[in-house]
């Protein structure tokens, strides 16, 4: 909620998740509403782990320009065509609440003053800008009182950046490609809430970073204009994809919807692979985290992890809180003091496990040692909650900049 | 030529070269006649640097059984199916040969000693298997003295190791998938002799190799039954570039020849990548050879060299005589002294040369640190002939067994 100090300083705080996507967006049809080539579908990561912080503000007083500052630096706003998409379309929104009830406060008119901080490193190669954009509409968006659900939210956010639309909403979250030239049904959609399938966790295993080969943005349209595979997978082999894993979500069928998760990882990357020149996101390192989860899964018998890599090297795998010894415990058994970040709030059930649940016998010795080597952070986390408002604003009551970090 | 000595024996010899492949052969659609689901194109490498030497052998006097002796090993050849196709193919048309003209010898009543070496390591990962089918195939023809042509014989060499039907010709080679069930049209001919574009060069990174992840036999049916993106290649992607890549070899196009190369080599691991459970071939060092080529390429401003990748981690870089400072030059100044085999008969133009023909200041310098590290040694050939008969005979006039290992 918006509230307005004795200075006339209104203020609005939100938080914004993380999403990992398991079935991948790969490709615009449309650059400029970053409207996708295919849908695509999301796990909502626990803010108690990751999250964005964002305070909107706005205030006659403030000069004129709207100001944004992200992680204690300024940005030039103005060079940002993505942001300022976003604030048009939320102001328009607020203007025309405003004409239609002239005793509100005419907030649309005044500039604004975004301030967001991530509670993550932005360099660990999480979607940061995903989370970073949903919680800056959602802010906007509380700060101007506007109706708008976080379904017709997403098409604002999604023009900041596509993946964005996907954390407005927490649990699973998928994001209709739509059909309309103007973007108008391209929008994010609950598939269930994070109560469906509460087990669900993650396990981030953030890889030694080498400088990211291709940026995503510039990536995904080399794939489209030039891999000879592209149109197969985002015609034909997303749309059956898209059908069977939300069947799997409804069904918390995890055997299916880990499946589906690592080939189309798979498939995404073969794109990639299949593009020209040629993107390579994983490294040997992310080749050994497929290797240890398809060995974990074999040595347990069944499919208890599977692993999805996003635009870089990094392993997200998710897995069931039932299996937490099998899949956690046995990457903890083998990274163990070799990597940082074996804490936080979903670590409580591993800290007491010091043993592997599946014998490192039964795991490709050249992988251990290469995660081992490679894997320099680990972060324990699960599906979670969609965007919380929240009152620890980073923007005090008379318009100050405040700090978390 | 077969030539019977004192005791009866006859003796035939033969070398056989490599090929690699720039338009791949991966997927069977018949695994007992190996009939492919695609063509594919090779280059044949020369025999002075890379060769099997194979003598087959017959007389009435040798024991029931054929035999066979592989890099000084007697081989189980009972349980060898795919040799056993290959014998009794040829002795078949040997004895329609007797049949018609009862003057000839009886050689298809005698058992065979077929005796073949590598004048390279095995485990140097390159395609051993097709040079030695390709040798057993024509020592043998030539032993029984078979008046089928190369391309004729291409089709028991096939039912051996399919890219072997690739060796029994010189030069640049297409292997036709044929529509035939019984696989009669599936066969390789010559696009163009070697001497058509005898400055095509074949620079081969070996990279010091884990053990292979999946072999090729094995993960070529994997990635036919799994791969979702499979198809696309095989049906649509794979005949137009065999048009265009022909095109490019009959205009001697670097250009062409060398893009299509290298996009066809990414497409065939992209489906790899896309098998389930998913296949890689190329590592880290690999993927530094694809950025080496992309950066050399880029600095000189023109398309000077082309990689491709089989079935394992080795780059075989091809590019052209006149451009072998910028390429072989650039390689040797990064490799110099970490890598052996700077030498052979190609080796003779770049023995003077000093200095990178490509400043490496323009090359990755992560690439140039993976290759310095992962490259243990290098193999400098070109273009070459087929197979040749030879006098040096790995069976004595008396049925010995000799060696030149």
């Amino acid at each position: 909620m918006a509230s307005a100090s004795n200075q006339s300083v209104y203020r609005a705080t939100t938080t914004a998740p993380v999403n990992i996507a398991v079935i991948k967006y790969w490709g615009k049809r449309d650059t400029t509403l970053n409207l996708p080539t295919n849908s695509s579908l999301s796990v909502t990561l626990s803010q108690r782990s990751l999250r964005t912080l964002t305070t909107a503000s706005c205030s006659a007083e403030y000069p004129t320009a709207d100001t944004l500052n992200l992680n204690g630096k300024p940005q030039d706003i103005q060079s940002s065509k993505r942001t300022l998409a976003c604030i048009s379309n939320l102001r328009a929104l607020r203007k025309a609440l405003e004409d239609a009830d002239s005793s509100l406060p005419k907030l649309s008119a005044h500039p604004l003053r975004i301030v967001s901080e991530n509670n993550f490193p932005t360099a660990a190669g999480l979607a940061s800008s995903a989370a970073g954009f949903a919680a800056l509409v959602r802010a906007v968006a509380d700060l101007y009182q506007l109706p708008q659900s976080p379904k017709e939210l997403s098409r604002i956010a999604r023009q900041g950046s596509g993946s964005a639309c996907r954390s407005l909403m927490g649990g699973y979250v998928a994001w209709r490609t739509g059909e309309l030239a103007d973007g108008s049904d391209s929008l994010a959609e609950e598939v269930a809430p994070a109560s469906h399938w509460p087990e669900m966790r993650a396990l981030v295993l953030v890889v030694s970073a080498e400088k990211k080969d291709v940026p995503s943005t510039e990536g995904m349209q080399t794939t489209v204009a030039t891999s000879a595979l592209f149109a197969e997978r985002a015609q034909n082999v997303v749309p059956q994809r898209m059908t069977a894993i939300e069947t799997a979500i409804q069904a918390r069928n995890f055997h299916d919807f880990a499946e589906i998760t690592m080939r189309d990882s798979n498939t995404f990357h073969a794109t990639c692979l299949d593009s020209w020149p040629p993107i390579f996101y994983m490294n040997d390192v992310s080749r050994a985290a497929v290797r240890l989860v398809h060995d974990i899964n074999n040595a347990v018998g069944r499919t208890v992890a599977a692993y999805t890599f996003d635009a870089g090297p990094n392993a997200v795998i998710y897995y069931e809180e039932k299996d937490s010894e099998l899949v956690a415990g046995t990457v903890k058994a083998i990274l163990g003091s070799s990597s940082e970040g074996w804490d936080g709030v979903f670590y409580e059930r591993l800290a007491s496990i010091t043993a592997p649940g599946v014998s490192l016998e039964k795991i490709d010795p050249r992988a251990v040692e290469v995660l081992k080597d490679g894997v320099s952070r680990v972060i324990l986390t699960g599906v979670g909650e969609g965007p919380v408002s929240v009152e620890d604003h980073l923007v005090s009551e008379t318009g100050e900049i405040l700090s978390t970090l």
